[in-house]
């Protein structure tokens, strides 16, 4: 046996309509009823992996030990890999599509995966379209138990697993060109860019900024607590997770200025 | 005292926006403390026991063994009666309206059943239009707890209790005359219609098929996956709970094709 | 020690799209292994924290003894304070700007209140602006498993709490001005009016009104349970909290009639 856990984190892009979330609990309450579950969002847009791979990496580092179940699998029922993968904290498990690449990264990487071959760890099912239920949710109820990964299949090398991907931000004249990783609950734009790049171009807390959105160009202030901008005011903020996001005070800034997710935007210095 | 069980599911309209939800399981905590809940789902849309007795029936054989709680119940306050109903696997509780009747039969039927009309057991409340919490989540909670389903009121008889109604596919002219029972989250369209009665019309994975919905006629073909479907291509494909359903490759085809819960469509043999 | 509790309830705008909520009770459990964990709604309007304060009275009465855990906070990261408040029940932690008043009140009052000002009770961040993650979580853990509220801050004079604002009705000509304190799931609308002020109008279940809402006037019937209400009939039903609220029978009145929170409603007994 190797080490029991308490906890199973979820994931997936099920929604919360349907009955997919409640359906692989109780999946996975059959064969670990001990299992504490805890829902991290069912709410990634269908089939959107990278999105599921941001929220993912976003909110790993706060989850309990245990293991990670997350699905996003748009390639469900083909030969695509279902993979459980072994890190420091407990273990991934969830479709080899760059779904759990950055939160495995962020971990530490991976010490061991395995291909979830072994059916007699499956559940059987009229149809291969629901791997959640049948293959990962019964494969997440064995791990956290304290079941031997090597039981679930066969291992693969740890370095075959699908990367994921994530946009770096690039010099631009004299700024930086980035893209939104991510459109919260309140509109706010994460950015990926860290506010030491843009220490380096000589700003901090307080600077003017020029933004660059497609062909237009706003002035904003890079400030600490989304109510300190004025109420028109476009507001830089490094965000909770320490990324620089574009805010502004209670309103949603995405909306406003028609950002998404992939959207470009150029920040720098404003012209002095 | 009857037997104990560990969990409660629960399947409602109630909806997340609201804090109907949270009081519900507040109150069955407070009379069974030891009680696990996982949610089914509670986005049925309002007042649809149609929906709702078809999403407890496709949830019902993974769940695991205790009491259901389910609540689709426009008539609340009048009348109809709130009933619990035993079954091998332990009880479900609800309004006799239908919403539970599927998942009843599927589980092979109600040993016995009571009217929940012993007030002693309810909360005493300012207006009856919240049964959930004032009569069926306190029944929920004496009955995973082990309590004696008698003391909840009167015994009534199994069969008089309101049926469910899911539709049958029917012959027509060369193919099945079905309809659409659900669409999912990926606008994937679950029919009426069972792999074995496109088998009995010569159809095989693989096959054509022409699928009619309103006077439009499309054709199809019988894929074992969703990926598997091209681009463009309409797919037939047997879904994770044995149905036969519709399908693009990720996108959703209730949406392009303005296909509803309700709506009827035809497949046949493509024309050889 | 203080008391040990078994329960945090959880209420917030933060919805159920993000990572938010269950970063939250990640870091809950982290602190409170052995917590159980209530939502009560994650679903409140961005920032809306009258809405908040609205959902989280009408749902206190039923909530586990224990701890409750409230966040809408467009202030964050600015000098609004954090805050522990000690009720009868147990705890209520989030900001000061009025959330938490009406349940409090409700309960019976504040024994004692802290301000959350000791940082060894709150984790590192890179950012001010996620405090349920970093400051409330812990401080609700700490609370939950028996911790001393005293060391989560300095103590604060509980009259020094930001009240809430929960409007009252007036009288009107013959009648009652009130407003529409909340639009449910089911597009009911619940007005701040306790039937004994209809009461008082010489009005009874049965009773024929006259309700105006802006210029237009219209008839409806006091009746007890949605389905009473004729197909086309605008029904005053006591709503299971005890208040007036304006109801059709299974279609949402707040749609027909424009109403949302915060509308102005007038009832009067139908002029005979």
């Amino acid at each position: 046996m190797g080490r029991r856990y308490d906890t199973v984190t979820l994931l997936s892009d099920y929604g919360l309509v349907d009955e997919f979330v409640g359906v692989c609990k109780s999946v996975m309450l059959r064969f670990a009823p001990e299992a504490r579950i805890v829902d991290v969002t069912h709410d990634i847009p269908p089939h959107d992996v990278r999105a599921g791979a941001l929220t993912l990496v976003r909110a790993i580092q706060y989850l309990p030990p245990g293991v990670v179940l997350a699905v996003v699998d748009p390639g469900v029922g083909t030969d695509r890999r279902g993979v459980a993968v072994a890190v420091d904290t407990g273990f991934l498990v969830g479709p080899d599509n760059g779904l759990l690449a950055p939160a495995v990264a962020m971990l530490g990487g991976a010490t061991q995966a395995v291909s979830l071959t072994n059916d007699e760890y499956q559940l059987e099912a009229p149809g291969p379209t629901f791997a959640g239920r049948d293959i990962f949710a019964p494969a997440a109820a064995h791990l956290v138990s304290g079941g031997e990964m090597a039981e679930l299949g066969e291992e693969v090398d740890p370095m075959s697993l699908t990367p994921g991907m994530i946009p770096l931000s690039q010099p631009d004249q004299d700024g930086l060109a980035g893209e939104v990783l991510w459109i919260d609950r309140y509109g706010n734009a994460q950015l990926n860019i860290d506010p030491s790049e843009l220490n380096a171009l000589g700003l901090q807390p307080g600077s003017e900024l020029a933004v660059r959105i497609g062909r237009e160009q706003r002035p904003a202030r890079w400030v600490r607590a989304y109510a300190e901008a004025g109420p028109m005011e476009l507001a830089v903020v490094v965000d909770s997770y320490g990324l620089v996001s574009l805010a502004y005070d209670r309103r949603p800034v995405a909306e406003s200025l028609q950002l998404r997710a992939g959207s470009a935007v150029t920040l720098a210095p404003a012209a002095g």
